[in-house]
């Protein structure tokens, strides 16, 4: 904030909904990306046009945030700058080697993304709100990684140990990355956390979110079939 | 054909638009891949976003096909097979090494393709055809490449004689793949060249088509700023 500015805090919230929307935009591109990428990985012509299909969801939901965008004056492009490290590094970070290790990280590491990302959708005005889940809905993805992957496992029972693995380090990458964007962004932070004119989440509530973000990973990946 | 079956042109006819559709189902597949790999060597993240949109295109593309080959009680997996390695080897033997050569490709390569499909929808029922020139619509990619062809170019001068290379390449990859589908694929071939029982297209006519597939060809290379 430049010193001139007095604090305004409809500024502080635009700025903090612009950046959510931000990083819906380009986790939707880079998870294009991924998709595509995995659908050359996938083992049968089916798999693979589950893939692309999911894939081109992707371009779809990128499509409704940058209209929304839009509606608030904002470039998609100039609004997802501020992520394109974190996003770029997390996947640098965590390439899967083979078919059942991008399953895994599409359905797990997407997901504990989104239950984030609708955690802080809960502080925003109700049309950006509406359109967060709307993204975020799962269109049977999940159904067909959990049956992927258990096939998997049973064709090829170490699989479980090094994906429980896999799966934990997609969160602990996850989580690392969030708090650089938590660190850099504070407008928001502050969405969460409240700032002087607006309430937020107190500590006690920041802790049972927390829990909650937790037990659907753990969830997830008993849904799997492997351990958290 | 199995020896006790009779001759039914209805039949062979079936046959051939099936292929049609096969041909379009893998082609929307494949498409979707080099697509997706093109954006990942976009120099900047408007062209990515553009490359990603052309690829979720194409998938609509399939599921338009798929819909159609449904209403024959075709499964589209099943009318994708014979094509799978025609396509993969064009492509396999057509790897661009950079992003100018990735849009030459998908302009040039695609182009002559979508140029020849349409030919042989001629001779398909109406609602066939129509899929198949809404599947094949341009939808403002030809706009993007020679937009961003001809920059390259002034870039730097020296890619023209690469790129114009390239293209020749592309279109002799085809030809040669298209021939081993023309030859393997009888009742696609008669689409075009007619049976005893439907006419179609004599020499004089199957000359002036080629003739007009290379004039639109050298139309699309001219548009680039690149010899034929």
């Amino acid at each position: 904030m430049e010193p001139s500015e007095q604090p305004d805090p409809d500024a502080a919230y635009r700025r903090g909904a612009l950046d959510l929307l931000g990083i819906l935009a380009y986790g939707a591109l880079a998870a294009f990306d991924r998709l595509a990428e995995d659908a050359r990985l996938a083992p049968t012509l089916a798999d693979k046009v589950h893939m692309a299909s999911m894939a081109a969801h992707q371009v779809s939901h990128f499509e409704r945030v940058k209209a929304r965008l839009a509606e608030f004056d904002v470039d998609v492009m100039a609004a997802m700058t501020p992520f394109h490290e974190p996003f770029n590094t997390f996947h640098d970070y965590t390439r899967p080697k083979d078919w059942p290790e991008g399953l895994v990280k599409a359905y797990v590491g997407d997901g504990i993304g989104a239950d984030f990302y609708r955690e802080v959708a809960a502080f925003v005005d109700a049309e950006t709100r509406a359109l967060v889940h709307e993204v975020l809905a799962d269109e049977g993805h999940a159904d067909f990684v959990v049956d992927r992957v258990r096939a998997a496992i049973l064709t090829d029972p170490r699989l479980a140990g090094r994906l429980a693995l896999w799966g934990r380090r997609l969160v602990g990458e996850a989580l690392s990355q969030a708090q650089r964007v938590a660190a850099d962004r504070e407008a928001l932070t502050s969405l969460l956390t409240g700032t002087v004119d607006r309430p937020g989440l107190d500590l006690a509530a920041v802790s049972r979110m927390f829990s909650r973000l937790i037990d659907n990973h753990t969830r997830r990946m008993a849904a799997l079939g492997l351990q958290a």
